[in-house]
C-alpha cells in the first residue's frame, strides 16, 4: 500500500503560507507503515485539481487531499474530486442540518454559501467535522472515469483548516488505516542534550552514528540544546523501535547526563518533576534574560508547588532592594560580574525562603558590550544551602538566542546540582 | 510564465525533514512575477521522478527541481532528468576539476563516488556552486523525447542542501529571470490588531475585504493577536502595494488604534517606542503569566531605559513581601480579584518608582479552577500617576495560550494609555 497527499491551495502557492497538513499525514501515514510517494500541491483551479486526483489514482492505493472544502467559490476541490472520477454531487440533508445547528448554536443563521458544505459526492462515505462545518469524504473506488484506476483505491477528502484535519483524521480515518499498513514502519526518537555546545556532541557521537544506516541520525541544535533525533524504519514498530535503541543505548553510555529527556519533555518540564520529587522550592533573580528563566519555569502545570518568586531586577537599584546586593560590587566588579551574580542568588534564596537561589546577570547586546566584558557574557549563580558555585559563558547569537541560551543553561546548572545530591 | 517546483528527496517524505527550498523559491519566484502552479515533492526513484519531470514539462514554461544531485547512488536526479528530456550524460572535466581542487583546498582525495557529480546533460548550461561540490544545471528545450513540450521551457536543477540552493540560485538565476517575469508581482502587507476578538475583527471587517479580489485578505489568530494579511497582485510591485494601500486604508477607518504595527513588529516593540519617546518607565507584577511580560518587554533591544524591574510574585507571601498587598485583601477577595490586581499595579509602581505599574493576577490552569473563578479568569491592572484602571478577562485556551493571551492584553492596556495621553 502506499499513499500520495494532495494538498489543496492556492495560497500555498504565494509567499507566507506554511503546509503544516501534509507534515502531519507524512508522520500519520509512515508511522503506520504506511509510506508516502508523492506530495503535490495544486492551487484552487477545478481542472488542475482534476487532473491531479486522477495521476495520484493512477499511481497510489490511497489518496489524501486536503483543503478547499470551504464554503466560497474558491473552494472547488468537491467538484474537481466528482470531475476525476466521473462522480455526482448530491445534497446532503444530514450534514446541511448539522451545519444550520453549528451556526444556531451561536445565535446564527446559515448563510446560504454554506449550502455548498453538504454536496457529497454518490457512494462517498460522510466523516463529520467535530471542530468546523465541512465534513471529511472517504470514497472507495475500483474504477474511475479516465478507466486509469484498476485495483481498489482510496481516495480521502479531508478540510483544510489543520486543527479540523486533525480532528477528522483521528476521529474516523487513523483506526480505518491502521490495520492496512503493510510496508515500511518510521519510528522517530528525540535525546534532548544540555550542557554541550553541537560540535562536541557531533565529535563524541559522529563516529558511531555513522555506523548506522538505521536508524538515520540527525543533529539539530538550537540554543543551549542538542537534538540528537534517530529516525528508523522496520518491518514493525517493535523492529523499528528495536533500531532505535540498539544506537540509542551507545549514545546514552557517552552522553550520560548530558542527556535530559528521551520523550520530548523539555527541560523546564523535567526539572519542575526534579523539584517535585525531592520536594526543594527555588527563586530566580534575573537581569539579562528578563523573566524568562521564570516564564519557563512557570509554563508547567503546577509549578506553584516549587516556583515560589522571581525577580526581574533590571535596574542596579533593583538588584540592592530587592536582593541586598552590596552597592560597593558596582563599582567593584561591575553587575555583570561573578561576585553579583553570587549576591543575587544567595539574596533570592534567602529574601524568598526558598532552598535553591538561581540568578544570571551578562551582557544581552546589541549595544552595552566592551573589550572587558562582550555581550553575550553571562555569569549564572547558584545558591543552596551547602553553598554556591558560579558559572562564567561567553555566548554567541542575538538578544533572543542569548536570552534563551541563558535560560537553558541556568535551568541544566539546577539539573546536574539536583542530580549530584540525589546521587549522594 | 509559470513556473514549477519539483523537490526530490525521499527524506522528505519521511517524519521530521522540513522542505524550505520551496519556501524559499516561491517566495522568490513570486516577488519577481512568476506565478508558481504546482509543487511537488518525489522520493529519489528515478523512473517516478522521469514521470514527474515530463508532466510538470507539460505544463509549466519553468521548472525547478531541487535535490538529488550528491555524489551516491541514491542521487538520481541527473538520470531521471535525462530520461524525460531524451538527453545524454556526459562528464564536464571543468567540473571534474572543480571538484577534485574543492576536496584538495581540505587535504584530501576526490572520493571516487563525487566523479558523478560531474556528469551534465548535453546542452546544459553549467551553474557552478560556490557552496558545494554539485553544480546546478540549466537546460533549455524545446522539444523534449517525450513529444509533449511544445512551447521553449526552461528546466533549472539545484542542489538540495538549503544553503548551496539558495547560493546557486542567487549567483545564476535570479539575474536571469528578474526580466522574465511579465506575469503577476504579489506583495504582501501585515496589519496587526490587539484588544480584540478574531470574531469581532470579522465581524467589522468581513463587508470591505470581501468586495476585494485583490488583495486577497486573510485572517490569522493567534492568543490576544489578529493579523490581517493582505496579498496582493499586480503588474508590478508599484501596482500591487498600490491595490494594497486602497483596501489598507479603508480598514485603518474602521479598526483605528486596534492596529498596532503595520511592519511587522511586535507590540513589545511598538510599546516599547512609545515608554521611549514619552520618557516613561515601568515596572511589572506578575502573578498568572509567570515573567512572560516583563521577558516580552526585555526582548526589546534598549528596554533598560523604560523597564525598570519585574516583580514575579506567585506566592502570597511574595505578593504581600515585595507589592505590599495588603494581606486582609487575600482573605476577602482571593488572589485572583480585581482588589488584588488593583493593589499589585499600585504596589508595583510605587516600590519601583516608575511612572507606570502593570499588574496581573489569574488562573492560569489546567487546575486551580472553580465554578466562581474559573480557569481562564484574569485581572490585569494599570496604576500611574492619575490613577488605575482594572480589566477583568475570560480567556480560552490552554495554560501556555491563556499565559500569551494576558500578556497580549496587558501591554495592550499600556499602549491604549500611552495613546489617550498622547492624544490628551
Amino acid at each position: 500500500m502506499q499513499a500520495e497527499i494532495l494538498i489543496i491551495g492556492s495560497e500555498l502557492l504565494t509567499p507566507g503560507r506554511e503546509d503544516t497538513n501534509s507534515i502531519y499525514l507524512i508522520e500519520q501515514l509512515t508511522s503506520m507503515g504506511i509510506p508516502v510517494a508523492f506530495r503535490t500541491t495544486v492551487g484552487d483551479e477545478r481542472g488542475r485539481i482534476a487532473e491531479t486526483v486522477q495521476q495520484a489514482l493512477a499511481r497510489a492505493d490511497l489518496v489524501i487531499v486536503s483543503g478547499g472544502l470551504g464554503p466560497t467559490s474558491d473552494d472547488v476541490t468537491r467538484e474537481g474530486v466528482a470531475d476525476a472520477m466521473g462522480l455526482e454531487l448530491v445534497l446532503d440533508e444530514t450534514i446541511l442540518d448539522g451545519i444550520r445547528r453549528r451556526f444556531a448554536r451561536r445565535g446564527l443563521e446559515m448563510p446560504q454559501v454554506n449550502q455548498r458544505q453538504a454536496l457529497v459526492h454518490r457512494s462517498a462515505k460522510v466523516l463529520p467535522n467535530p471542530a468546523g462545518t465541512a465534513p471529511g469524504l472517504w470514497i472507495r473506488t475500483s474504477t474511475s472515469a479516465s478507466g486509469r484506476c484498476r485495483s481498489p483505491k482510496d481516495l480521502i477528502l479531508l478540510p483544510g483548516p489543520p486543527r479540523e484535519l486533525v480532528s477528522v483524521f483521528e476521529t474516523h480515518v487513523l483506526s480505518q488505516l491502521v490495520d492496512r499498513g503493510r510496508g515500511t514502519v518510521y519510528r522517530t526518537k528525540q535525546l534532548f542534550v544540555a550542557g554541550l555546545p553541537e560540535s562536541s556532541v557531533e565529535q563524541k557521537i559522529a563516529g558511531i552514528y555513522r555506523e548506522y544506516r538505521n536508524p538515520r541520525t540527525t543533529l539539530l541544535a538550537s540554543a543551549g540544546q542538542v537534538e540528537i533525533r534517530l529516525v528508523a524504519h522496520g518491518s514493525s514498530k517493535l523492529d523499528a523501535d528495536g533500531a532505535t535503541e540498539k544506537l540509542a543505548a551507545r549514545l546514552r553510555e557517552i552522553l550520560g547526563d548530558h542527556i535530559f529527556s528521551e520523550s520530548g519533555e523539555d527541560l523546564e518540564q523535567v526539572l519542575g518533576q526534579m523539584l517535585r520529587r525531592s520536594s526543594r522550592t527555588i527563586a530566580i533573580a534575573e537581569s539579562c534574560t528578563g523573566g524568562l528563566i521564570s516564564h519557563r519555569l512557570t509554563e508547567v502545570p503546577g509549578s506553584s508547588a516549587y516556583f515560589e518568586r522571581g525577580f526581574v531586577t533590571y535596574s542596579n537599584r533593583s538588584k540592592v532592594e530587592l536582593l541586598g546586593v552590596p552597592e560597593v560590587l558596582f563599582h567593584q566588579y561591575g553587575a555583570v560580574s561573578e561576585q553579583v551574580a553570587r549576591a543575587m542568588a544567595k539574596g533570592a534564596r534567602q529574601r524568598a525562603g526558598t532552598d535553591l537561589g538561581l540568578a544570571v546577570t551578562g551582557i544581552a547586546g546589541p549595544d552595552g558590550g566592551s573589550d572587558d566584558k562582550p555581550v553575550g557574557l553571562v555569569y549564572i549563580a547558584l545558591s543552596d544551602n551547602e553553598g554556591d558555585r558560579v558559572k562564567r559563558f561567553h555566548l554567541p547569537g542575538s538578544r533572543t538566542e542569548m536570552k534563551r541560551w541563558t535560560s537553558q543553561l541556568a535551568l541544566n546548572l539546577v539539573r546536574l546540582r539536583l542530580l549530584e545530591s540525589q546521587g549522594s
